[in-house]
């Protein structure tokens, strides 16, 4: 398939590019009977929108979402969610010292290489942008998965060499940074004072994390849910890890401390982070990834132009200096497609026959 | 779908428990006139099959795979390769004691969750008999591949805390271990033994590579190639965590730094790891992967039966002290089919006009 | 999936109700390079448009097609392209009359049975109001298409008893009813006021045909270019009956006179209908299809209530005594979206080894 | 992808040649708790198996099933079934006057300018033989739609010029044509002598049905559930047309007299055959499919080498006058395959929330 859809009972597609008219995209297989409004999409866009901090571009857009069907008197009705932002922010600009110009770490070599072709003004398709649908996409989610009694958050633990020693979620939605340590925030805006002076960028690790969510959860042997979060988190812009539980720290940990022992009460630790054999087992559900540090930076690069030769890249616009501030909603939405997406997987497939003969429903 | 297929154009399709009659599975997509033989399949089977050193388990199996179509002449055929392998060791014992057992870190109690059933016999459906199949299909993708000039490896570069500090790609093959690192088999050779009399098991760190891929493979926006690939290798069992290029480092880079520059040569440098927006450079194409100690140890631990009632878990039976080892091969598999299914992808979707805007055919 | 989606490499995906906001669409894998506009698109979309005639629907809709991504500088990116039609002509109307009856021989009764809810305006979903996407996407796919060498056309050859006696396809697009036989336009339109007169409605047969489609196009076994189309076909609303080459008159024939003889000019005839084995062989494609009379009609007719209790319903509101005039260009489209994604499909899937062994690879 | 796969939760896949080692397939997403044993689809293997009577061909297979995984202690275990039947009767002969040879009205010429390449062994992939995987799947799809109260049935309702002129259900598994009206049996035994004795063979009109299936099946609007019927039925070798209901007699109808009105006992006709607006209406669903007279006769043909000169082909070996009725049980097969994964895709995304919060099931 073309690669703009994710999901396979949830499939939400998205279209769009930075500059263009508009970004949008189709939520196909919400379940029929939830409700569901504007303003509810629009709290959790409003999460990411630009422009809401001095931390992060000062691009100001409204992102209005609009839903253009699938939805009457107010509730889902099973038939596929139509949603818009249109581009309101288009400033004309004057492209052509970039045009033909690749901006190191950024996509513009490679989808020249792949299409022979491309949207230069801003990133076109590779613009984080397009994730503004995903966010709207997960917010529909969440609002499924709350009725199944399943909740999703998410936090920044480390920006650069600052980490979050403490964990305290009711903080994380309080500062601007979405992060879990609300002792680091000093720490935090000075590093950003100084990374905009300097014009330079760091990057970020992002926890994420879905509780509530039951034993069973997940399909064997390749769509494993530990797998398919994997790519839903990567295929975030700028991520370059996944980890599920302890990550790479399970290379140096023995069998006897990394296995997760149970007793009647459940389990006594989770390592694991809630996923065994590729399936839910019942405990919180906890991934962690990592975003470089964004190549959109004012200090001057090495790079080529299409016909080869050399030259500088500088560039320009406004820029985040860490974009991992604003993947917080954006790994949660993610989170929560993959999780509906799995949970309608799961419902679908996998049932017990009664002593009736009957099929009913796993929980 | 129900989970046990992976690729889009190049599809791959297992089947098979670890005590069942057999494994094998369904090589769909694979272009036809390619040169394949057993022989070819069976070298690679041999590298990950147990048993061939002390560091692996000794459960001795042929693994003798057998082509049962889309092979005719010599040649593919275009049409689906079934393959099969034969459960030849399949010890009838005595399963009394786990079948109502969780054995704590295994699937044992998420299968059970899920399908409220589950083939008790050593691991059934989730037992990492099933990579075999992998294996297999992975022979066929670099058979494809190496026309295109693109080949695959793979080594540990860690194990519990044993790190490679130099990569010699030589002595790879030339070890037990796959490590890079030749300075180090005396340690690893001492690791082992020392879990073997402790009956624990430790983690691994392994790394894979692809050189020659040319830039312009992957899909934006969801089915990146990094995603892709994080989806493949997190569906390997007991991975963990997943990182392209520089990984969880990452997080600490500057965007200056991070960025790879370039010149009228090419890349400066590859901290993305062979991938930029989803897409490939024409870098090599890197990637590691954290494999988790194997919970098969024979220190007791505390878990639950079927009916909630506490009790303790001697995981008897054949295992492998570090589940890495053998997951090299696995690994290199895995990233051959993800490369082989994007290339075919790339090469249906994305085409270039001419210049007298007639879309080139392939013959 | 989800269902409203089409097609694997290029893929359609469409959303909105018959009276809601707007209905849409994305299409995805269009392959780069290609020169559209909204002038392309509208063209094909005028053809549908209802009110174009005293024979359709006097719902009056400017069915406007905006493109919103995936093109630039006037020609496509290879990103998704999305487009938007905003309904304009949403009356404002009660619908008390019919949201809790179900209209004999509409959707309206199962839509209720799947969801436990329906958008009761005007049929929402259900509508073939949806088909104007489908329409777009095909105008697309024909301008790929065209690229290639491959051509689509459709006609109308039977209505009600009133068969074409003769193929006059310079006529088709001069008449009203698409009808491939001018000699019975007088015919045709008496026999629309008569039903229309009498409050009833007929039913039609299409045929579509593809010229300069190559041999080769089609996966076997079960994406067969033929199964596809059956599927594409029928899924178009109020289709029954699908045939390929001569469809259900080959249960009369003997093989001697059905099979399509060769000589070193070519086939020697096409009973086939241009697919042998599933793919297609390089004559002509050739299919037809039956639309059911639609149930929208002024004579009362039996029914019942959500609540199980008797009624007799009349479908007030503009509608066409014959729904399969206006199928003509939405079975075009479907034609095409078929065999675009089936042309993408063999070039990324099949290949044939160059006298060195090498894998030829597009650009 | 690659086309050799049915279903999306329900999913089939096979592979194999009429004269390679085996044949087999994977079904997927089968819902674990089942009762299933070898027997159970060896009865309906058994139905469809050549030699059985002077009216098939008299090639004799034991066409044995084995079940290679996903059933345990004689249940399905939710995890992939492999099944595989090896080919006995591979009698070794000498090819070379057909392969160079395209026979008229077979794959031959197809496969060739797909592939460059065949296996021209008895029709390779494109032989038949293919359809006893999809008959063991069926069987599979049967045993769990029991379970539901879903029951499939088909028989053969002309073939030739002889027509069915009552349906007797009862006698359908009592004779060997599978005909509905056993009143035709001397004319239809007459019919298959001259037909050996000419060398030719003829077409047939085969009728499935399910009983039993609930309203709410289908998935709007591009995978309803008669387009995936007109999908799975056109994917059967040899089929030309598919029809619901009424097919292709809807042209001729008025919406008067198709529309199925209701009271409150129900449905008072089933014109549409059971699918309104692509989902079940809870009555019977209603297929007729048209199988060309089959091209391997012994008159000879006119057709071309691979070299493109002319030459005359006569098709030896053991072939069937009507290939129709061996379809029957096939057609079964892709009725039940489909009508099980609509079940599941159902299940899977449709449910309405009820006043407490939770998500139940429909149907």
């Amino acid at each position: 398939m073309a690669g703009n859809s994710i999901g396979q009972l949830f499939r939400v597609t998205t279209f769009g590019e930075s500059h263009g008219v508009a970004i949008g995209g189709v939520i196909d297989g919400c379940p029929p009977g939830i409700e569901l409004s504007e303003a509810h999409i629009q709290a959790q866009l409003d999460r990411r929108r630009p422009g809401q901090s001095r931390y992060t571009t000062a691009r100001r857009e409204a992102d209005q979402i609009r839903i253009l069907s699938g939805v009457f008197e107010g509730k889902t009705t099973g038939t596929p969610i139509g949603v818009l932002i249109e581009n309101t922010d288009q400033r004309s600009r004057d492209y052509s010292d970039i045009q033909d110009t690749y901006r190191p770490g950024h996509a513009d070599y490679t989808y020249d290489a792949k299409y022979g072709f491309r949207d230069y003004r801003g990133g076109g398709r590779s613009s984080a942008r397009e994730t503004a649908i995903r966010v709207a996409a997960g917010a529909i989610a969440m609002q499924v998965l709350a009725g199944l009694g399943v909740s999703v958050r998410g936090a920044m633990v480390q920006m650069g060499d600052i980490n979050a020693e403490q964990f305290d979620w009711q903080q994380v939605n309080q500062n601007a940074f979405f992060f879990a340590d609300s002792s680091k925030l000093d720490l935090l805006d000075e590093s950003i004072r100084q990374l905009k002076k300097a014009g330079d960028s760091v990057g970020a690790r992002i926890r994420v994390e879905a509780h509530g969510v039951p034993a069973g959860w997940g399909e064997p042997v390749f769509d494993r849910l530990d797998a398919d979060l994997a790519h839903s988190l990567m295929s975030i812009n700028a991520v370059k890890a996944v980890a599920i539980g302890d990550g790479f720290a399970v290379v140096e940990q023995r069998g006897s401390e990394h296995r997760d022992e149970m007793d009647a009460s459940g389990f006594l630790s989770n390592h694991a982070g809630g996923v065994l054999g590729g399936i839910s087992s019942g405990q919180p559900v906890i991934a962690e990834i990592a975003l470089k540090p964004t190549s959109s930076i004012t200090i001057p690069g090495r790079s080529i132009r299409r016909d080869g030769s050399e030259c500088e890249v500088v560039t320009k616009g406004r820029h985040d200096p860490c974009v991992g501030i604003r993947a917080v909603p954006i790994a949660e939405a993610m989170l929560a497609i993959t999780l509906l997406d799995h949970y309608l997987r799961h419902r679908g497939q996998n049932s017990v026959l009664t002593a009736n003969g009957q099929v009913p429903t796993v929980e």
